[in-house]
């Protein structure tokens, strides 16, 4: 395809001529000025992913390639894996600081600068995929997220999300309550206080810690993200056991966060491309999610052995209710109160909603052949 | 905020020096040039929605809005609703034909075209929202939409979602098979086959003419879309018995098409730009969905004493097995049977991930308070 670029790189003076030469019938009217000229911009992204991380680390990649493109190459985004600029958790302060430009993560990582964070990323027994895209884009989340983060000179967007993540790999069968007493698990953030409100123990280990920990006995059982993921790393081979559905993240929501200043110095038309890029990107991954866990999952029970298994009622009963404390408890005062009562409204809203349509549909399906 | 359009608008040469003063020190580097000059273009987009239709009508004009925004108003797109330039069902012929550039609307609405296109938008116990999401940008579907739609010179991409859609208003409870048998309801397309094999009659009725047949009696019952467009048509003051799950349309994705000579005109940056718009518009519509829908469904209960319902398991494994039939026929042959057949692969999968995963998710949740 012929690349109007080309014809007017050499020169600004080129652009009427050019335009004049692409004017289409078919497309009613393509009229030769005038033309806008804009200036190049680059950024930098730390990511929290590790090299290569299928699904997150590609949804990263993705941001940047439609940047590039949309901005006939323009704005131009050189994205870092976890490590490569700074060591993945110090990315939300590089943005806030300036060292980077733009960070791609999951917002629960910052728990520590305010127990609200979770909210954007996937808390227990909370939003699924969709449920969180309608909380943050019409239900007032994105309202509340731009307070929270304006806070630390940050401005975040909706960046991809996993769908539901399971709730892990075990080598022993889970029958009773008493099964998570003294169980050494591999679970972090809201999931983990969860799992110790059961007696259990959650323990923090990075992706490439776990299959190890796991084969030596260290741990007992770990959740990572999903079929398409976990099958990555390997955990089938050393814990059969497969449990679903996972209560701790059901929707897992990543950000893009730029850089207050960064975002404010973007021209509009600049900020609604690096916008659209972000929110094709969710839909995007989100889509790819669906299908890999699906292909993968298939693989794992056809080729692998893996026993499919859920937690038994009482189990789920203990854990939902544990999971309100834990939700409560984030959200207390200030904002983080606003944040966490805002949540919860539109939660309860949505559990309406779902009872009546997916959540009753999935299982109307499977009367089926 | 300045807009560097603003400061070069009146000629080219000023473009250098725009770019020079906006230099920002936090975003790393504001190079000067050499910048991009683009033509204008402007679009007609044809719809199948009627003025002011929330959700979808929306859709269509935010693609418009953010393709005109990202491109700096250099793409102009405008929106016609249905019946403003051709009838809403001709949007397909005149996209194909260039009398308009492009349509945003459902591909069902072209199953005389094709019996495949349904399954781009949602076929009787079919794919949910992100199942579909994921057959067409992950599992090939978007390859043989390319070959089916190439055939008629257009090119599409997917530009909304509804979500799931209700099984329908009933002025009477239906409690067995029994209760289908000459019921006259309003359900066009793949559901109303199934209707059909259930023994009722199925109607085609346009929107704006349901609410009266179902106040004269000339219907018993009718499915729209959900409770949020359901609402605004006020089939609750006639029906009280709304039914859920949907089976029909498990998660309706509505298509922008482009016209193939004007898609293959547009530059690169262009192409992206228009594609971006589509995805991040299907990304805000899923969430927009599923918040309204859980906003007016709570309102529908507890103002307008709307009593919810579920079709009993009899009826539910009646319909599922018709609707097995009924997909079966849309793709006897030639491209019809690869579309029917990468359909059913896929759907297959991700079945079995959803029972794992949000399927029984959803029920899980309501042990909890």
């Amino acid at each position: 395809m012929i690349n109007r670029r080309n014809l007017v790189g050499a020169g600004l003076l080129g652009a009427a001529g050019a335009a004049a030469t692409f004017a289409n019938p078919k497309s009613g009217e393509a009229l030769s000025g005038p033309a806008i000229a804009r200036s190049r911009r680059r950024f930098n992204m730390v990511t929290t992913w590790p090299k290569g991380l299928p699904g997150l680390g590609r949804a990263a990649e993705r941001v940047a390639e439609k940047v590039l493109k949309m901005s006939d190459g323009l704005m131009e985004i050189k994205v870092f894996a976890a490590g490569e600029l700074v060591p993945p958790f110090e990315s939300f302060d590089a943005v806030a600081n300036g060292s980077a430009d733009i960070y791609h993560g999951a917002e629960y990582y910052w728990t520590a600068k305010s127990t609200a964070f979770p909210f954007f990323t996937a808390v227990p027994f909370g939003m699924t995929a969709q449920e969180i895209m309608g909380w943050i884009d019409h239900g007032g989340g994105q309202e509340l997220w731009d307070e929270l983060s304006g806070q630390f000179g940050i401005k975040c967007i909706q960046g991809a999300n996993t769908g539901h993540q399971m709730g892990g790999w075990f080598r022993k069968e889970i029958r009773t309550l008493n099964d998570f007493v003294g169980l050494k698990m591999r679970i972090p953030g809201q999931g983990g206080e969860v799992l110790r409100a059961l007696g259990g123990a959650s323990i923090s280990l990075a992706g490439g810690e776990i299959y190890q920990a796991l084969q030596t006995g260290a741990i007992d059982a770990t959740e990572w993200v999903g079929p398409w993921n976990d099958y990555a790393l390997g955990f089938h081979r050393e814990a059969p056991y497969y449990y679903g559905p996972g209560f701790h993240e059901p929707g897992a929501s990543l950000a893009v966060g730029i850089n207050r200043s960064v975002w404010d110095s973007l021209i509009p038309s600049e900020q609604a491309i690096l916008k659209a890029a972000c929110e094709s990107v969710n839909h995007l991954s989100l889509g790819e999610f669906t299908y890999q866990n699906s292909v993968h999952l298939d693989l794992l029970v056809r080729e692998h052995g893996t026993q499919l298994r859920s937690f038994p009622d009482e189990i789920v009963k203990r854990m939902s209710e544990a999971a309100f404390d834990v939700r409560a408890a984030s959200g207390k005062d200030g904002i983080e109160k606003r944040i966490y009562e805002s949540f919860e409204r539109s939660l309860k809203l949505m559990r309406g909603w779902a009872n009546v349509s997916d959540g009753k549909y999935y299982a109307a399906r499977e009367f089926g052949k």
